[in-house]
């Protein structure tokens, strides 16, 4: 089986390579070969029991699509994107990477020609919901985005479904909640708070809180995003029928219920170290977001998280991040 | 005021053309100039009260949308697709026009400049969902499109709210019912057929029914459509906020209802020029269809229709369009 995963260099994209890395498998498959590709150069793996190339560039630029489908991969993730705060300042931007680099993505795989149909992986978000809502989103509620990233996920969705439908490609679209805690450097998407209060205190650093404590919103592990996306590549897609596009279980919590699971983790002195400052501009998107859900679909279709409290999130985090300890 | 109407050939076009030219003004403003666009000539009007120009063009060919705005229209009815049926069977087509020539207006719209931010009415569709429905779908009900008609005018709808949520345009989109009795010769769309039924035999001339009467659906007259248009082209947008996509008030009734009513407004003999062929291809279409509605949203923001019952919707199309009388 060979995988293509798109934007691989992202977060999501480096723990869903190790995890196929470690497993070599997906599902009943053995993996025989797996390309990379991110417009920043993706890390090429030190070891690995198959082939793996890396591929830099930008499959919104003409052509380059039908480069990566060439070799008519059987699974393709696509985890690329202009992160929301970003596609939301470069409205140019987000439209040309998030819906014209998506469209021609399928496009290519629909053009391939001799029956080609790769199970496609669509991470959307659930930035394509939008404020007012119900005490928690079900899965028939309506796609009213109030960000230019949510409307090009949402559009993604869209065309994910007709092309699947359509007989071009096996699409799944599933939407991530956000996810926490998220490693690394903080990115630009706008809810990168969410991560940052709980990280950079574990890392002894501070970390600002640009919103009130009340902020409700809805979370899953890495661990659970890495999960979610393997399970996506190999469920049985005609169980989906024609609505493809799926929220993904997750944990709904407030700021304040993650700063009082930090505590109860890893100590008051570590949570001393969120500083509060807030901010206009994510306090007005945020306000826009969804808070809660009830994935029954995808739970019925078989996806699980890895965590049941914000506390195993944390935990989560501690093992697999920082080695098991952090700075108390 | 200057209007501009894309799609102006079309039966709806020329019913709101003949409509404005009639009264000479929308809403509050006295109409100064309007321009009819369409891929084939729009019929000139011979005595109008101000001067109408005609463009015949393809705005999905890039530049040509562009011109379009060139003179700022203060209002655009976007009334221009591919329909369903052909959308279905030329998928290269349907997505050129109905996404690509959508997507290249708003553009143009947007990029035009110097605080340009017309009143855009675009004119959706209920086929936007897809089955399975419950008992009437209501104004929080998810989009499942079954055709890429549908998938494309669910794109239309999501661009129109985030080009008008940043400032580039002030959007409306509706979602008209099937317009029912659709005048003159029938055209491609699969739901053609609820029309034929009834204004052929209305003309002396037998019609085909190719599906059962048992089929429920949801319809509106071509007056309530173009009274429908006038009112999305002069509320107040903002009391939409940023849900600016509305389904329609109209009518849902079944075939057998349609016919009963065919009955009662012009006798049995007329109906029974009604023959029955089943053609599997509509059955599969028209059974992923809408069958009725509580559009609570759109009433709430003032839009009304001009029939009570089907019967209604027969005696205005014999009003309208056969000077009162029809061949018994």
């Amino acid at each position: 089986m060979h995988i293509l995963i798109l934007g691989a260099a992202g977060m999501v994209g480096r723990k869903l390579t190790e995890r196929l890395l470690r497993e070599g498998r997906l599902g009943k498959a053995d993996i025989t070969r797996m390309t990379l590709q991110d417009v920043v150069a993706p890390a090429k793996p030190d070891k690995a029991g198959f082939p793996v190339d890396t591929a830099t560039c930008d499959f919104a630029v003409p052509g380059a699509a039908e480069k990566l489908v060439a070799d008519r991969p059987d699974v393709i993730f696509h985890l690329a994107a202009i992160v929301s705060g970003e596609a939301e300042l470069d409205f140019d931007k987000g439209y040309r990477i998030n819906l014209d680099g998506t469209r021609m993505l399928f496009d290519a795989v629909r053009l391939a020609g001799g029956g080609y149909k790769p199970r496609v992986v669509f991470t959307s978000s659930i930035a394509v919901f939008g404020a007012p809502f119900p005490e928690a989103i079900g899965d028939e509620f309506f796609h009213t985005p109030l960000l230019s990233y949510g409307t090009q996920k949402a559009i993604g969705e869209l065309l994910l479904a007709d092309y699947s439908r359509r007989g071009f490609m096996d699409g799944i679209g599933i939407r991530l909640p956000t996810i926490c805690i998220r490693p690394g450097l903080p990115n630009k998407a706008a809810s990168g708070f969410f991560s940052n209060i709980l990280r950079e205190p574990l890392a002894g650093k501070e970390a600002v809180l640009p919103v009130s404590e009340d902020v409700r919103h809805w979370h899953a592990s890495p661990r659970s995003a890495v999960g979610f996306l393997l399970h996506a590549a190999t469920m049985d897609s005609a169980a989906a029928g024609a609505r493809r596009n799926l929220s993904m279980p997750g944990l709904s919590a407030t700021v304040g219920e993650e700063i009082a699971a930090l505590k109860r983790v890893a100590g008051e002195k570590v949570a001393s170290r969120i500083k509060r400052t807030p901010d206009p501009f994510i306090m007005g998107i945020v306000d826009g977001w969804p808070r809660n859900f009830e994935a029954k679909r995808a739970v019925q279709l078989g996806f699980t998280t890895a965590e049941k409290t914000f506390d195993d999130i944390i935990r989560i985090h501690i093992e697999d991040e920082l080695g098991g300890k952090f700075v108390a």
